[in-house]
């Protein structure tokens, strides 16, 4: 049987391509800091050079941000687009890595190898499972297994900033019978999901301006107003006791959980005290009458990403400062519109101000909710033979993530997506110390192949 | 006359005295960041070469800290310690000076000419008003005015946590008649101010930790909790609607103004529409049943000086952090007590925890409000004086800043304190762009001379 082959091929190959992994995760390519843009070209010419060996017909495509890699080859079957991102996400806090995030390495664990580094399983390592199965089936057949498009985003970390006008630019040049994206996760780290149900994001960042200047707070305390009092007032107002989000028509849109899916969810047995318990935590801290996979699954969220104001330095100084700031981020679901709760957001913020009080905001990305069609026939193909690679029926799953490009495929390509990838919950992507298990870059290169190999009969 | 004559010596010297002081502010003597140690060991070395130069017997005083400046010299009359203090603020935010903080210049300005930098008016240019004074009467009458103990302090911005195990240690070789201090101003920037009643300080450092490290918003939100919103629930707790502290019995020991004092302030008619307006604001935000000069010199506060948690750079990063962090303090009247409030309001905080989230502590300095005696003679002498130099009588004022040293005089050496200084409202202590004015350097200079005249009389 050729797909034996092909996975005995990929089984030989694994030590080679862990070090081609290792390579492109040694690249500093943090797409939010202008500091790194060169490290960001850096990887998107590694991804060319490698595509190139391959026999893609790849390229660098420039933006005004960071660069598109966008690579074409030709097969038999359907047309499918690959879509994964280069660019990683910031490294800070540094203190805590155990190891240069840049300088990847494999581990022994406790619970088996893993390559550590920034990037290697968000997204590097998953975009190279797919890559990796194309290179045993090449290597095995002389050709693909179906006519392939490669889209390698830089800007995924950083709000995609680039990437509606590329796809309305370049519609159809990319536009395919299905994109394949690999940027999520197992559910509990041993069941092989394909995401239907992807939740939005909508970023804000304010800050809020009182004094003109810092002042000494023995000069003026009590008497000026202290913007980090009037931040931390409002902040305090996002939630209410229950848990429930406070901005005005914020649940406009949010729909109730089908029941059929409901059934799904609830026999997925989602084990939450041990995904919080990992994490040094116990009680669900969401809306106080839902449960805990749809707090992650199926509801909206609004957290604060990040505040900071005053002296933040060692030792104490008594400021009373004159601006305060903060990022703060909605997840959002069903038909939720991003740009009105942009609007009410401000509004009520606004609201609260006392006099004096200023604020001025910037956004940070606005993307719906995703729902997947799953009727294109690679969906039952795909659940069909994932279960062989890991040993557990695959399912269709909820993300509490949100992977806009597969919204953006849908309306501005017209195309359907299939989400499905090999991390794990303890993978701490986004935190110091990521990791990718050498298992999951195994499997999920073998399960690349079944995938390919069932679209291809 | 000889006083006319010291103070023509003041004149004529003037050039060389902003010399002298422009030298210290080049020193980068920052007591609150271990990185600036030696810089204020160089400040210390600086005024003992200095003050060796005007015949005092001054030596390095070393402490665990930042080393004290002790210096003797004989005299006629009553005996004094004069006080100021070295060290100066942090910088930061740097951006915002128009000059290198520590490059000190001499600026025109449609109010007259300014010296510029980091310490020119807190406490550096303060503290040389009384060193010039003492070399202006050495010269022309070769002793000083009377008995004189020079006492410089150099952690006066971090809390001086030296300085008490000090004055215990010394208490002999400190004691005098009366103490000088120099780190206060005139009141509305033109009229002469000895400060009788000054507010303590209470310095709270507290880290809110929920999840045991960073992570993803998208994985995690809406079932993790995020310690911002528990730190800014807690935080916008601190006041209620009508600016009055909310932490249990924070009011125990606040007085009501005694009539006498309260005529006297109101004689001041304080223009506080011109004092926050200055600074961009306009609407006293303290108790708002309280009158403005109440609010800052004779109400207790609670300020948040820094707030810090998430990711705080460029750009957006989804992190639902692990760990959220705030620096509170307190302003203190009358005879609160620093430390019944500080355990007051680490129990405060820790019942309004939700469960999974936990606090820590770490305490920034702890003193009581200073109400001080004018039974020595020098005040009315002072008092007398003062009114020569500025053309406006000088007035017994309130200060809403903390010198706990005046209260560590008081209860360890036994030692009344007065506190006279020329500082205007206008000169950004603690900020960016920190100015002294020339003419607070100049007549200030000449006070002391008359001052220490009529000491001596």
């Amino acid at each position: 049987m050729s797909l034996d082959n092909v996975l005995s091929r990929i089984d030989a190959d694994l030590p080679n391509a862990i070090d081609r992994l290792l390579d492109l995760l040694r690249i500093q390519s943090i797409s939010t800091d202008p500091a790194f843009k060169d490290q960001c070209s850096k990887a998107a010419d590694w991804l060319v050079a490698d595509l190139k060996t391959l026999g893609v017909d790849a390229e660098i495509r420039e933006t005004p941000g960071h660069p598109m890699v966008v690579g074409h080859v030709d097969g038999d079957g359907p047309h499918v687009l690959f879509y994964g991102h280069y660019d990683v996400q910031p490294v800070d806090p540094l203190d805590l890595w155990n190891n240069d995030p840049f300088d990847p390495q494999i581990e022994d664990t406790a619970k088996g190898k893993v390559i550590r580094g920034r990037g290697s399983s968000d997204d590097k390592g998953q975009l190279m499972t797919f890559v990796e199965a194309c290179r045993a089936w090449k290597a095995e057949h002389g050709k693909m297994p179906c006519r392939i498009t490669f889209f390698f985003e830089g800007e995924e970390e950083s709000g995609s900033p680039s990437l509606v006008p590329f796809l309305k630019e370049n519609a159809d040049d990319l536009k395919a019978d299905l994109a394949l994206i690999c940027d999520t996760g197992l559910f509990e780290s041993r069941v092989p999901a394909i995401i239907t149900q992807l939740r939005g994001l909508l970023g804000e960042e304010m800050t809020i301006t009182a004094a003109n200047k810092d002042l000494h707070s023995g000069m003026f305390g009590g008497l000026a107003m202290n913007p980090i009092r009037v931040l931390c007032g409002i902040l305090a107002n996002l939630h209410d006791d229950t848990g429930r989000v406070q901005v005005p028509n914020f649940y406009d849109g949010v729909p109730e959980l089908a029941p059929d899916i409901a059934e799904q969810w609830k026999a997925l047995e989602f084990d939450h005290s041990t995904f919080l318990g990992d994490v040094g935590l116990s009680a669900p801290a969401g809306e106080q009458d839902r449960s805990p996979i749809e707090m992650i699954w199926s509801r909206p969220t609004a957290d604060v990403n990040g505040i900071w104001g005053g002296y933040t330095g060692d030792g104490f100084k008594t400021v009373l400062p004159g601006q305060a700031h903060a990022k703060v981020s909605f997840r959002l679901v069903g038909t939720q519109d991003p740009h009105v709760i942009r609007k009410n957001f401000r509004a009520w913020v606004q609201a609260q101000l006392p006099s004096d009080v200023e604020v001025e905001f910037s956004g940070h990305g606005a993307s719906q909710a995703g729902q997947m069609s799953t009727v294109h026939p690679a969906f039952e193909q795909a659940r069909s033979v994932l279960g062989a690679e890991w040993g557990h029926e695959a399912a269709f799953a909820g993300c509490g993530g949100s992977i806009p490009v597969a919204g953006f495929f849908e309306t501005l390509l017209g195309m359907d997506s299939m989400l499905v990838g090999w991390g794990k919950d303890d993978d701490q992507i986004h935190s110091p110390n990521e990791k990718y298990d050498v298992e999951s870059f195994h499997k999920g290169i073998r399960s690349w192949a079944r995938i390919l190999d069932a679209i291809n009969r």
